[in-house]
């Protein structure tokens, strides 16, 4: 118990280290050509999912992400104490990681964001980019799942609108950075509300794809 | 047969909305370097032909492509009335596709390309980028053949003068796009022409090479 | 003994059309931004040595380089007579892959590079890159080798001060290309005595760090 | 032993050359914009990196940094003999690959580096950035952990502050070029320190995560 706890926590940490880490990054160093700073932020982040997910996967399951959870929790292979358990986590673990990457390029600590994402648009892209991902966990080979992820993520980075938060803890995590990767608080629940439509929507394409015999759910 | 239908549908819109969606964030991003542009359009579609080839794969060999399921029927593969749906699958989900990048990105729906591309150099291009894509189909392991695919077309964004479209379903989606990979409908007839072309070409090239005793094919 | 020979010439001048190709793409987008049109032309080589070595590999030993086929005479794994049939194939394609190239891109079809490329330093580089593809073909597990060289070529694109040709079939071909990626004639000679002795070198490398038990070849 | 300490120091020869020689091609050629010259130094890394721990990896275990065979040593995996032979293999092998990258490049072999790097955050950098790589090492299943490295140091070159050395071999090495990738000696001490807290608390992160029957040391 108390090492899923740690992983989730670890886990969701270091993603969101990478994801604002590279943002600052790509922001600092890219002289305002933002395709440029987005291709940064993405490589880094496809190399350290890629990385997160195989080394923790076989402890927790490497979810770093509540709706990751909720779906699980829903096909009853997590139960709900663990779901709570994995958000708690999950939650502490992403501001965790905005402040580690703010102490590593020396900005100040508890930073708000102010960028402000909203509209219709940006609401329809994150339903989309959480489908997508929930769809890849579903369907993936277990034995490259870790990869599946990765490249999924690589590609919503770039074609959805929204850069494809597609995770309440990142939301939560990037509110805490007023650079490249931040969202400001007002924007965070319309992303939640669109990532968790998302999530279920990903779940029912999935288990429309999937004869059967071939699911491992309980359903 | 409505889970095959259903694949193909889902995964060429799929694939089209990840081609158009990235094109869209490239060029709004990359303030005119061109070069940066397409790299944004070649990464997303590398990572996202991968995930969609293993997520569908299993399911309806995750053609997206005409062409393929041409080859795939001529073969004796797949049956005339299987390449019939698959071909209305396919036409079906390259227009939602286009649709829902341009649903992401709040730009009109049902937009018209005003980008003519035509030309001998555009029409030996298709020809080659049709004839490797299904060399790479018919010779590449089936367990490696989802990254042969995704990365045979990254490097034919890159080395050919179309930027190797290689799919009459994608020529049909991006017509709905007056974005950076869109094509003007009058010079689709030459795509699509140039495309079978190829796609017979590859076959031959991939029989050629491959000695009888290996062959999986009814010739 | 055909199908080794098409499978030489098919691929030396795929390679060379996807070298030259993407070169070209890269110098006409990149905005005079020479780095990206670097980045361009090595991931269009890298994902295209993977998919063409996987494709053929089977059929000719995938060398496309006569070093390659000169090392595997040497080591008794490719017989004199097949050693200058390769030879053949290879010179073929590459002038093969250069035209393709410019047929693509609508240049004049047998133009010759103005760029020379000479001094110490860029023998050095020749020597390095070449070495260590020889080493890498040598020493990675087969399962792997089309990946291997893939990547190695791509780093050495990057870190070499000649971007890496290392194979006198890619100098013979470049020559007929006054774009990005070609290379005048007068500095052929050089770049071909390098990459043999960066060959031997390599194999020597190899031959040291593999155990005598390991070992596949005769000597 | 011989083929150890030889693989040892071609393997951190030819990392640092790699590293610095790709440094200065980023650096030429990026035209200002440093995020680009960053990503060419990034993906030469990465694919160097893979292509070097899987050749050498059968060898000596591919360590090029004196704090993997620290951590080796005092899980027991490595004699305190053979730590210091690597040691010794590891620095003169980074010093030879700052050599050869300047003398490819056409630069003063033997340059100091004037590049001061310090500061808090730096030392934080180094300490997560070294943490994570010897996470991913202890962690990874060892058939991908040449991926694992490789596609690790790539996320953290972009997403810490320093570019993430992470390795006292390769902190040597760059005192020897005044390039991108340099740094000057003053700077040296501050980055080791962080290294080894940091390669100590990657250990001791995987102990706390791998269930005492998994793991394979012995302590």
């Amino acid at each position: 118990m108390k090492r899923l706890f740690f992983a989730e926590t670890f886990g969701t940490a270091s993603l969101l280290a990478v994801v604002i880490g590279s943002g600052i990054m790509g922001e600092q160093l890219a002289g305002g050509n933002v395709a440029v700073a987005l291709l940064v932020n993405t490589i880094a982040t496809v190399f350290g999912l890629y990385v997160l997910i195989t080394t923790l996967g076989s402890v927790s399951g490497a979810h770093f992400n509540p709706v990751v959870s909720l779906v699980m929790c829903l096909r009853g292979q997590l139960s709900k104490r663990h779901t709570l358990l994995y958000w708690c986590a999950q939650s502490i673990g992403a501001v965790l990681g905005a402040m580690l990457a703010h102490a590593m390029f020396d900005l100040p600590i508890g930073q708000v964001s102010h960028h402000v994402r909203d509209g219709l648009s940006l609401f329809v892209s994150e339903i989309i980019a959480t489908a997508g991902l929930l769809f890849v966990i579903l369907r993936f080979p277990s034995s490259q799942v870790a990869a599946g992820v990765a490249c999924y993520i690589g590609a919503a980075y770039l074609f959805t609108a929204s850069t494809s938060f597609a995770n309440p803890a990142a939301v939560l995590g990037r509110m805490f950075t007023d650079t490249f990767s931040g969202i400001a608080p007002q924007s965070a629940v319309m992303f939640v509300v669109a990532q968790v439509i998302g999530a279920l929507l990903g779940w029912l394409l999935a288990k429309t794809l999937t004869a059967r015999h071939e699911r491992g759910e309980r359903d």
